[in-house]
């Protein structure tokens, strides 16, 4: 991928992004940071974060999720726009994992947005795994440090499905919300075998629909249920810091009429209440912040290791013994040696 | 994942994987040490491998993919029988990335080997994607050397589809086959896609059908073009070395009825001759061998990263620094800092 940038340029962009005042401008350079980092990873973001890191940790993140056709985009439409309506400053995200179609904002985004799209203080992106250097979940959590930046008061980061990078995704979120309409029928299973963890309010949206008091029901029925079981918390296995105390409450919506709308945004405040009263917004930040670490340090070593182990003479002849199928001369021996040369290059 | 094995346990399998003679208990030690790599990762093969390397580089390996429905399984059926009438041994390891479901011989693989299934010389294996430690890729590495030591002649190794995943499955292949029978629509475009650069040999499975003439037809029209465009050799992208002066024969056959499996395995042993005349297999080993290091490296260093990140006191201080969102205190240059920490606990 060729990527046209200089140190000038990106600098220009963050400029701009600074500034108080909004405008087409500032927002064009936003987009163009948002591509850079899509582009080039963690390496251009090295250079991006650093420089707005102090404008950050303003921002109330909401993730949002459902599977296709759980009215997922109109609702994120119907929030976006009441939080507009307060006078905030609104940026969403929208993630699709699955899509290998690329970046900028879709024209789908436009139509569906179409009411706030020349709104200054509302901003909408799509962002899809392109095989992104760092991965999408990384690239992610970057572009959310820089619309923190831009100085907006919500980030909406909407994504679909249940899969890891979902769920790595929504690490970053202080509130996610899961929605599970009423009538797609697997959709309770697959919030048991990994969103249970992540959710903080679940959506029974497509309330005017049958089956969505029964689904309501279940769901309730289903936290009874997790209430009495232990999740072992278990950091190293990437699960998200469980709030006890919080039972997430089942809000019905109409994301098409926009019924209870306002009762959700009032979920979404008190559970974000309850998270700075009981501390828990702390706990929930050091684990994202300490996943974000991993995925930087993880990064930059596994290039250094490629470097070294595509680049580096010497490994010409390690390769020879390996292929020598000598006592002593296997792969994971051979590696060993290896990791010297990586101490001696990196850390000396 | 609870791992039922002891040291002694690993060492019993391994003694009697090394024994000359083929007998069922032989065949059950094999079946169990792979249920250990695919439970365990790296961590155990670490265990395994450095015992038998020295036993490996005898095993010729094979390469199979096509999409669903190219009649995959039959063909390799056939040709572990051919194989196995020539008086070889013969492994199989069916993997399939995208099924979560898991190992050991599964009953389908059990039916349609029938024949040969109790066949001292004949072994068959299923893989399939449950997050292993490491990857799947790696798992399968590590199974193949297994498989190598316990003195198979052929190692068939049959995947689905065309994903990343599986393109580094067949890093670790002497000779692949890419089956694209016909009357799958897509199938050549997805093959322009990734699985150009992996292929051997093509083979237009079920050559009773209509469409198989000009299945052959496109594919050479394909193969025409390739040879004029030049594939940039950029070994961290992680392709495979491309053999010039090969060009992959097409081969009609029918799996079902058995007609061209011969000429196809002709073509198999002219390929591997031509990777021995022109000096390529060197290439393609040392190949091989960089990514096997460079999965090894990884997955160490990763999880040192993560042990540090999400074990060690200090890491709290580096997180305080990062909430207080302070110039110079943003996620990259902290990791700077931490990196710090993991050179002194793991470097020195």
């Amino acid at each position: 991928m060729q990527m046209q940038y200089s140190d000038d340029l990106i600098q220009s962009y963050i400029d701009l992004i600074k500034q108080k005042e909004d405008s087409v401008k500032k927002k064009r350079a936003l987009a163009r940071l948002i591509t850079l980092i899509e582009n080039g990873g963690p390496e251009i973001a090295q250079k991006i974060i650093p420089q707005i890191y102090n404008l950050t940790g303003h921002a109330k993140i909401i993730g949002i999720t459902g599977a296709p056709g759980s009215g997922k985009s109109t609702l994120t439409s119907q929030i976006a726009d009441h939080y507009l309506e307060q006078g905030l400053k609104v940026s969403v995200i929208a993630v699709d994992p699955t899509s290998p179609f690329s970046g900028g904002a879709l024209l789908g985004d436009r139509i569906r947005m179409k009411k706030n799209f020349t709104n200054p203080r509302f901003f909408i992106r799509s962002m899809a795994n392109r095989g992104q250097l760092g991965g999408l979940a990384m690239a992610t959590k970057d572009v959310i440090h820089v619309l923190d930046a831009y100085h907006s008061d919500i980030i909406i980061i909407e994504t679909v499905g249940v899969g890891q990078s979902e769920i790595d995704i929504f690490k970053s979120a202080h509130t996610t919300l899961v929605i599970t309409p009423p009538g797609l029928g697997d959709e309770i299973q697959a919030i048991k075998a990994g969103l249970m963890e992540i959710t903080d309010i679940f959506v029974v949206n497509k309330m005017d629909r049958d089956g969505a008091d029964k689904r309501v029901a279940e769901l309730q029925t289903m936290l009874d249920f997790a209430e009495n079981i232990e999740i072992k918390n278990d950091q190293t296995q990437a699960k998200v810091v469980r709030c006890d105390g919080w039972r997430p409450p089942v809000i019905k919506t109409n994301g098409v009429t926009g019924e209870n709308v306002p009762l959700l945004l009032e979920n979404i405040k008190k559970h974000q209440e309850f998270l700075n009263q009981t501390g828990f917004i702390k706990k929930r930040l050091q684990f994202r912040y300490k996943h974000y670490i991993v995925e930087i340090l993880k990064y930059f070593l596994v290039k250094n290791v490629e470097e070294i182990v595509f680049t580096n003479e010497k490994i010409n002849e390690f390769i020879e013994k390996i292929l020598s199928h000598e006592q002593g001369a296997d792969p994971y021996s051979i590696s060993g040696a290896i990791m010297e040369i990586f101490r001696d290059r990196y850390f000396s």
